[in-house]
């Protein structure tokens, strides 16, 4: 593998999703950041990416301070220029109107919303002097449709695809490449997997083709990052083919 | 004018959009809740609504405060059956990203999208025993489209349609109107006007076509009202015959 | 009833929708130009529209010959001026895309779309020169979104609804009204009756609030006619407040 | 190169974006099958293909000829497995809308819609025997837009659209990756060059980076192709990043 003089960040480095980009990334070469808000939870995926000869520095980040936000990317691009920042945090939650109380409905927006403006703002702030960098959003179904018990959630989702749109139009003319991946399916992780039990019953998970390997959405990623700026997608949805949609 | 036995609120009861839709409702003889952050400005409006032998009362709310919206709308409720709850605060801001300070996004969005949400929810509680009402939202342009220094407002309108459509999927079955009404052009305000000539020049407001009277906005939101429930629209989108788009 | 000197014209004058139209514009005082493929089968229409006083001229017409179509509005529009055309023209089939044949996806085309667009495109030239008038098209679900097996029908009616977008743009500025009202429901008509029986089994009917009252599509079509030009919807869906969305 | 057991149909190959289709999956070592009205003018493109070592036969296809797509396509399966299939037929064209004629809006249709309509149906009869292929539409902002006189095109291309979404969801589940990609910028062609000159006038072209390369589209298409079946994209949108959009 080669050395690039590059790092790529990840704010949301999850055991899944955040944790494959991190790995197709660092195999590419890049140094990663990853931020999650437990950073000794990062501990596997380090010795992995480590064992595959990649480098990366594990963080414990609230992606929801500002401060810590700054810091966190500040030290990224002082490793090495700050050339790619996925922001990957989730908060799928559903309630009836009724018992989504404020405190939800403030920490859904906090954690999916308000901190991507963090981390987004931040990227733009050290890539915009170079005039080149990529940043991404992850986005859901529930980016483009509001259902039954997810006033929240799609509320935190919609607002986020609003702050990408906003600035890949402010960010674009500027060589700076912001995207909003839609991933229109359930990830294969065991959250979605114990999710889809208690909902579907005993026979949920019959079909493997409906839930996305995390490697996939790293792919995705890998993608946009290797769009030339003639030729850029602000918006792309990924679904599995047995998906119905 | 017969009175009818039914109240209709309005949140963000400004002098313009807010004041207008107030006045439609009185003239079809509800009772009518207006608050405002400061309630003392109502009083023009008071005066209008009562001069034509309307009934209003007018109170102070910082709608961002779940104990003020709940009191605000339990005490319409008591006064007479809540039949409409019309959510039209506004914030409309505009600042490169790396300008849109963490205090700026908030704001908005607690503004614009999450008073929403607790107004809506408060109006459902109240309505679905009842199994009957209608909780309008005023959406902009911004609430389909995120423009280059739009990440806060437009964040917050997509954030507030999302809530309407998650309210609408849900409350729509147990018989409440749920709609979104997307104003997609400026409102003939003395702010939009004086935004007007700053922007584009003194001759900015030489074609009055541009700009919607508020009456029509209060049109629009009676048309909503008077629709079957055998054939509800939950978005539609007003415009003036001559706007681009 | 107080007479108007004007027209409407209702191209898919059909026993449902088409003649609850006609019967609520002339119950409004419109002179009716009512046109169906067979011209025959309008009598019972004429017979209720003129009971109630109203005043109706029943035509065949083959919506797909631009003669018809221009000859039928003409003289619409020599008996009193045309006001309002609305194109009402349905097609609704269901195929695997195998078995959809090069036959069917043309003919599901000229019926609800080309013909949408000689309507459309007839009742402008008689409408520009008064710089005045109304031109409004029936979506539906499928204007919005294609599914398995709806290759001919969803094509035809995305591509009606471009033909209404780009006309609405062009003519607003010009005083015309151009609407698309999408009926995302099914209509309560004998052959959507039959068609849900056949589907679901004897139990398809039992909710009967999920069939949408062709009165009610009159209603909303007498909405859009009546906004003010300062507050124009182009598009507006509307659906039985049970369907599930 | 490798040379795969496999063939890539591009209907539509023009001198710009079909030829560089076409040029992309050669060099990975598909047999290409290209067709265009006027087979011909191909010539160069054979060239430049075989000069590289690919492999490409050139035919003269009317598009708007269900036999001759349908023959043209089982030509390309005899003579190896028809794995993907690339429909980039175009008819731009603007007119007010009087003056839309109905043989050009019947035109346009003919082409754009029509004849992906038979191609896409024809490569599905192809594929589904064996459970795997790739079926690419070639969109554009249109697809997507109506705009004033666009009537024809937008048209056109919504139908398109509609033809591919539906496709895509009954063919999915299948393992037949059927996608739309919107082209969202003009493409560097000499047709368009012309154009943007006698729009703008003579500095139209002072800035490249608003055209599109052609290579890039087919970058998008190579990138489309290569993505697993368990993230399949349906719609992707692609512009140069100084694009106003």
């Amino acid at each position: 593998m080669q050395k690039k003089n590059a790092t790529a960040a990840v704010i949301g480095a999850g055991d899944y999703i955040g944790g494959e980009i991190a790995k197709r990334f660092a195999s590419a070469g890049f140094s990663i950041f990853a931020g999650r808000r437990n950073g000794a939870k990062l501990e596997p995926l380090v010795k992995a990416i480590e064992a595959a000869g990649g480098e990366i520095k594990a963080r414990s980040v609230d992606a929801r301070k500002e401060e810590e936000i700054a810091s966190f990317l500040n030290d990224a691009d002082r490793h090495a220029p700050l050339e790619v920042c996925i922001f990957n945090v989730g908060a799928n939650v559903n309630f009836p109107i009724l018992d989504t109380t404020e405190r939800v409905f403030r920490k859904v927006w906090e954690m999916a919303c308000y901190s991507g403006f963090l981390a987004g703002r931040e990227a733009a702030r050290l890539m915009l002097p170079r005039g080149k960098g990529n940043i991404f959003f992850t986005g859901a179904t529930a980016s483009l449709r509001g259902g039954s018990g997810y006033a929240a959630f799609a509320s935190a989702k919609f607002g986020l695809r609003a702050v990408a749109q906003s600035m890949a139009r402010e960010l674009g003319p500027k060589h700076i490449h912001v995207a909003h991946l839609i991933i229109d399916a359930g990830v294969d992780t065991e959250w979605v997997r114990q999710r889809r039990l208690e909902a579907l019953g005993p026979n949920a998970l019959d079909n493997p083709d409906l839930l996305m390997p995390p490697t996939s959405v790293a792919d995705a990623y890998w993608q946009l990052y290797q769009q030339p700026e003639s030729a850029w997608t602000f918006e792309m949805e990924i679904r599995p083919f047995g998906e119905k949609w």
